[in-house]
This record gives C-alpha cells, structure tokens and sequence, in this order.
C-alpha cells in the first residue's frame, strides 16, 4: 500500500518522528522533575493522547468541556480544563464530569470563581482550581496586583480547593528572536514562581507552579518551583515552530497531502489543500510571524502565496515546473489550526500508510 | 425555551432572515430567467439545501466530491462538482456517483480531460463537463488564448459531453467601491458570454454560461446570454458582505453566540469564540477587507480585535462595560469559514432556538 491510495487533501502523522517528539519532551520533563500535562488542542486524538500517557504525562490538558467529555469517556482520569469555565449550562457539566473523573480548572476573576463554588457545592463535589495568572500576554488571567486577595478568596470558597498557579506565556510566539524569547519566557515564569512563594507565605496551598508553550519550554523548564508543563503543539510541531527555530523541519510529524489541480500559466498553479483544510494561520494568537500559508516540502521553488477556501494559490519561480495531477507535502503554519478543520489523519511509517485516526475531540467547540 | 439553553460559542441561523434571503435570490433568478445553483460551500447542511431546492434552484453546486456524495445520498440528484477532478481516486468516485445521480464537473485542462474523458468511458458513462475560464481571477480557469482548442478537445473526447462555460467571478471581493466591483463583474461575465457565443460560433454546444458569486450577482444577472447563476454566500451574507455594500447587516442570517469567559482590566475583555469557531478571514480568497475578526452585533463601543485559537479578544472603548457571563452576538466575517468549523447550527425563530441543523456535508474534505 502506497500513499498513492489517500485521497487528497489529507493529513499525514509521520508515525516515527512523532513518537520521538513525544519520548523527547517525557524525558526533558523527567530529567527535570517536572509534571508533563500535555494539551490536546494540537492532535485532538485519542490514540497520541495514549501514546502521551503511556510516555509518563501525569493528565491532559484541554481548552473546552466537551474535549474533556470525550476524554473522559475514552478512560482519561486526570483532565484540567484550562479555561475559564463560565454560565450555568458548563457549570452543570463540569459539575457532573468532577463526579466521574479528576477534573480541575482555572480561576481569574472573583464572580466567576463565587458562581463555581456555589455549582460544585450544590452538586456535592470538590473542584480543584488553579489561578490563572496573567504575567505579561493580557488574555485571560489575574493582574499582578489582584492575586494575593483572589487566591485568599478562593481558598475560602466551599467546593473549591485551590492547588496552584498556572500561566500561558504565549507571549514567546511573538519573539523570533531566540535570545529574546528566552528572556521574554524565563520573566514569565519566574513572576509565575515568585507569585506562588508570596502565596505560600501567605499559608496558601500552592502545590502546583504550571506553565505551558512549545516555544518556549527548553528554555524555562530549570526554573526551579516550576512543578508543571502543559505544551501542545511539541507533538507535531509545524512551520512557526520552525521559523521561530525551535526545532529543524525534519521534527514536524505533520504534514498535508496535496494534488496539483490546475495550471494557470508559468507563474502559478492550484492544489486542492485551501484554507479550509489549512487555515489562514500565519502565526500563534494572530501574529503575521510568516509570509506562506505552509512550506512544501523539498520544493524551494514554490510558495504556497494565498488560499482560498478550497484552493492553495501556489507561486512558482522561473525554474519550478509542476503538472496537474503531481503531489506534494506542505508543512503547515500552524498544525493545531488544521487539525481542527478534518476528521481524520492518516499515520504514515516508512512513506506508507498504517493506519488512521479519528480526530475525536474535533468539533468540540463547548 | 430562551437562547439560554444553548451552550456557546454557538452558530445561531435566523431562520427568517435565511428564508428572506433564499426567497428573494430566487425571485431575482426567475426574472431575468437565470437558472440558480446555489453553492452549498456556505451552509454544508441538508435543510438549507432542501428550501434552496423547494424555493426553484435547478441542482447545486459542490467544491468536493465528498460534499457530492453526502448531497447525492440525501436524495440531491443534480449536482456541479465545480472544481477540477484529478486523480485516479477521484475519478473512480466520481463515475460511481455519475451511475448514480445527474452530476458535472468542470475541467480547464486537456491532460485532466483526458484523463477524465478514459475514466468516464472506462465506467461506461457519459459525464456532463463545463470549461471553466480565467476571466482575471488567476486562480482555476483556462486562459482566453486557450479556450478554443481545449474546447475542441474536450468537445471530441469520449465519456464527455462539452455543456458549457463557466467562471467564479471572485475578483469581486477584492473591490470594495460599488462602482469598480460592479465594473469587475460586468467585464468578467462579458468575457464569459463573448467566450460562449465564439465557442458557439465554432459549432460547439453551448448551453450552459455559468457565474458565480455572491457580491457581483447583482451586478451581472441581466446580462444578455448568462444562464445560470451559483452564488453560496448569500443565504446567511456576513459581515465581508456588509464591508462591501451587498447587503445591510440586518439581512446576515449567521450570527455566534459568545460568552464573556476573562476580563482583563478597563481595556480588553476576552470571549469563548476563537479562530477555531471564527476563523481567521478578514477577506475572501486570503484578502485583508476587515480589520477585525467579526462585528459585535448592536455594540460599536467593543471591537472583536484578536483571536487566538479559542480566545477572541475584545478591545473596550472608554465608556464600554461589559461583565463575566454576558453574551454577545459576533457577526462574522466570512459565513462560509465558521461553518467549516463546526457540526451544528442552531435554529432560531424570534429569538427562540427552535431546531439544530447537522452541518452534515463538513469535513468532506476530499
């Protein structure tokens, strides 16, 4: 069985390479002694999230309930929302997931943890929360100046039970330059480290110190009172992680298959892989870092210039040629955008496919 | 039932609004006597299909054979597979959907028509093909120099039978002042018509002179010659189309629902729709019309500014103020894009859910 039998476009998993991006990043987290809680919002599978387990992860992290839900209900005991859950319909749910499994969330504002407590002690469950800190992306999370009286709130909280800290420092996809990137993510994660001894000092329980980005883990996992990584994207990693040179493309274990459908004279040609299977992605959080919608692979000679919906605009150098009916492999900006958009991918070992895999967790936007 | 019992981010179809605009593009078809096939890329569900279908469009129109196939086996039996088909698996497909249901397909390539032209004969059926022209658009389409041959070509090939003439007219989005838009698409439906009458002139059969887009429709329906019509978009519109003058936003018919999950000090505030509900669009085929990533329905003091994967990002005027837990309704950018998105849209009727719609054709990748 060649490649020749999937029919474009379609996802490819480079079954070795990821099964090394997953061994590589359980052994850092060992070699450390830190707690790997992977998030699945990258591969949305349950066959990678096994292979996570199995690798030594201690739980999952996902973005929505309903990501929760489905893992739960494929056997995953150990699951932290990390999201701010909000209104009464993800109150019920989260509520009657705690029943089931290990689920914990984050808190950043005092209505909403007050309304978490009052669900989870009407339904008779204790709810591990982490605070979630803002240390410098401005998304979600507590200013600086408003942790100490939160955690101190939510410590006093019936139903809750605080454990930790955590942040995203997302801010690191915006700094290309490596040194830059260091020091932007080092500073995050030792405000995350420092807020976590003032709560202690404070006779806070704060057992779990937890922050989370691809980009920028080898460079703050030695920061002593870190207890805790969420990285996602490590699985696969994708052409923003190459451009902000985290890894060489050789790592990326995704890519997308692709036909060429239609030649439009010398300049350009068409394949069937649009931003509806690509996404527009051209950088986490809706940075411009890149100026292609995805790299084809072994080509320099062609750019992957614009997408349509269902059209990839493919710009040729003088030198390139290509015919209608040829494939070819584009390495994706960003690997979490596109698996959201199929149901499958396809495993592929040695140039052939194995296997594929349901992207379970797809869909699950509540 | 109040909206309070659907979860969100959630796509919500006022079901009048979408009524109005099917009832009066259909109205508008039937007086300049243009044949309407609606393209399905915008809603991808069966029931939108079916009062398209009831209210007098003649078929539809597909990007993907796999949308082919979900519509073919919900009983559509009239289908255009607007997109070159290339490749032996494609082929396959396409002929057992041919023994099945009426279906065409376009082709802009001798090498693919040929190919095409030996699978069809192969199967033992005989395919109805349009030739789809470049008339400026650059993306899919033979060039005007070539038009002629390839029709011969097509027209002598076994296993197909030359129908017609088509273009997306998608230049369009790319020309927000009225008066140009409506320059770009009258000249590009002229070229499609001038093409036409010559390939007739030639003694070639031309039935069929096809257009389609949303914005231009308009502009180029009485257009002496044209025939048929597939525009997508305007069953829900969406905020690209108000940028561009089609429509007032009190037409969009797709609207997500949204909960504020974080607020982040006086200036920002962050919501639970993402680019993986919203998307990343700002502009058809990869163009930047917007500068924000949806419009606040009925709040001009907060602007949808940034999204992450599953956070949008809310920039607050001065004066705004809005609290953790309250929705907002997000027009969005590019109906077509959100849709792809997700597996459900819910139904609303004075301001009441009545109904959820499987967004059945989503994910057909292929």
């Amino acid at each position: 069985v060649s490649l020749d039998s999937v029919d474009t476009p379609a996802l490819l998993v480079d079954d070795s390479r990821l099964d090394r991006n997953i061994r590589l990043m359980a052994q850092l987290c060992q070699q450390h002694g830190r707690k790997l809680r992977p998030h699945i919002k990258t591969h949305k599978t349950l066959e990678i999230a096994r292979r996570q387990r199995d690798s030594g992860a201690v739980g999952l992290t996902v973005a929505k309930l309903g990501e929760a839900e489905v893992y739960a209900a494929a056997g995953f005991d150990d699951l932290l929302v990390c999201y701010p859950i909000v209104g009464p319909l993800k109150l019920a749910r989260l509520a009657a997931l705690a029943r089931r499994v290990t689920v914990s969330t984050v808190v950043d504002d005092a209505g909403a943890a007050r309304e978490l407590s009052a669900a989870m002690t009407a339904a008779g469950v204790r709810l591990d929360v982490l605070l979630k800190l803002d240390v410098g992306m401005h998304r979600v999370g507590v200013a600086a100046g408003e942790v100490e009286p939160l955690a101190a709130a939510v410590a006093a909280l019936p139903g809750l039970r605080l454990r930790g800290v955590c942040i995203h420092e997302g801010s690191v996809y915006g700094e290309p330059d490596p040194a830059r990137r260091r020091a932007v993510g080092r500073d995050q994660v030792q405000q995350l480290v420092a807020t976590a001894e003032r709560l202690r000092d404070r006779g806070l329980p704060i057992d779990v110190v937890s922050c989370g980005s691809t980009p920028s883990l080898a460079d703050v996992i030695d920061i002593d009172g870190l207890t805790e990584v969420r990285p996602g994207n490590y699985v696969f990693y994708d052409a923003m992680q190459v451009a902000l040179g985290v890894v060489e493309a050789e790592r990326c274990a995704l890519s997308v298959l692709t036909t060429v459908v239609s030649r439009g004279g010398a300049d350009h040609a068409i394949v069937d892989a649009g931003a509806k299977t690509l996404s527009l992605d051209r950088g986490a959080h809706g940075l411009g870092l890149l100026a292609d919608y995805g790299r084809i692979v072994g080509r320099d000679d062609v750019k992957l210039a614009s997408l349509s919906e269902e059209h990839g605009w493919l710009k040729l150098s003088k030198e390139a040629s290509l015919s209608v009916g040829e494939r070819l492999r584009v390495l994706p900006n960003h690997a979490c955008a596109v698996v959201n958009n199929v149901d499958k991918m396809t495993v592929v070992r040695d140039s052939e496919p194995v296997g594929e895999w349901d992207i379970a967790a797809r869909g699950q936007v509540t």
